[in-house]
């Protein structure tokens, strides 16, 4: 599997349900929806983050636009929110940046370093001076991924996350059958 | 990291934090303790747990005894337990048998297939007529180790749990630099 076939296997929507486990605190939990819609390597909002970053557009394999609505548990303000990801080729076919914004008003740039391989799935890390944060995300199957996540801070390890998400409608395919490539 | 390292580096107490997710259901929630204590393969549960199973315990790589106590969010009842498990040696060096018992009473035998990388730490398998359960566990520090797995019955995906684990009390060393094969 490589970033593109990651991305594709990833479009849809999907009921996630979030868990976080601060170490000797609490645990959090929330459920939201997401929709996660791909964009052609062309599409202006691609161009737009590229030029940001001050990177090749045309370096970019493609693009995704997430949008999310949910709640946290105990709480009834819904958090919505969107942010659009640009994967950039590497000097590998499993390897390279993966560009994009962070926070409700996409002030917060963040570049992270991806590698896709077929037994992790996706893993996403992003490093700061003083934050390091690492993101897996792996398909159980077609329609159920999970995702992890470890936050740490200069003290050691912040903050865990846990999400399984379920893909909502329209059931996919088995890439292993489906005819992945397509829309490369 | 073979599975005999994996329990050394396991031995000890662990605060322990869990969360399950029932797809299209809710979220479980539980904290507690488990202690796990390393057995000698000469230990007399090692040698009774493999006669159960009617394996030759000299191929026993060793023992460990886990005892856990803790609770369900909501609840006030106490849970507690404990259990042994014998890693069996295989054909490789870094997978083979299983040998547990799971339920309070300690009535049903499990034997799952286990497999120890460095990339992925220990993947337990375990399977019967009716279900399938996948547990990972891996160390992101000495001190900090998470611990995912899914549950699947003829329906498919009904069940995923995840872990994160910090070391109570005595700090252990980077494996890296310690001699981990002291004890063998």
């Amino acid at each position: 599997m490589d970033i593109v076939e990651f991305f594709e296997l990833s479009a849809g929507r999907w009921s996630s349900m979030r868990t976080s486990h601060h170490p000797a605190a609490q645990q959090g939990s929330g459920k939201s929806t997401i929709e996660i819609d791909l964009l052609d390597k062309s599409d202006p909002a691609v161009i737009q983050l590229c030029e940001k970053y001050q990177v090749d557009p045309t370096t970019a394999l493609l693009g995704a636009r997430l949008t999310w609505e949910g709640f946290l548990d105990g709480e009834t303000r819904k958090q919505t929110g969107s942010t659009v990801l640009v994967p950039i080729a590497g000097d590998t076919q499993n390897s390279g940046k993966l560009l994009g914004e962070m926070g409700t008003t996409q002030q917060t740039p963040i570049v992270g370093h991806y590698e896709v391989s077929d037994a992790m799935g996706l893993t996403l890390i992003t490093e700061s001076d003083t934050l390091y944060s690492k993101e897996r995300i792996w398909f159980e199957s077609p329609n159920v991924r999970f995702r992890h996540s470890v936050l740490k801070q200069a003290g050691g390890f912040s903050l865990a996350s846990f999400c399984s998400e379920v893909r909502l409608g329209a059931v996919k395919p088995d890439p292993k059958t489906a005819d992945a490539t397509a829309t490369k």
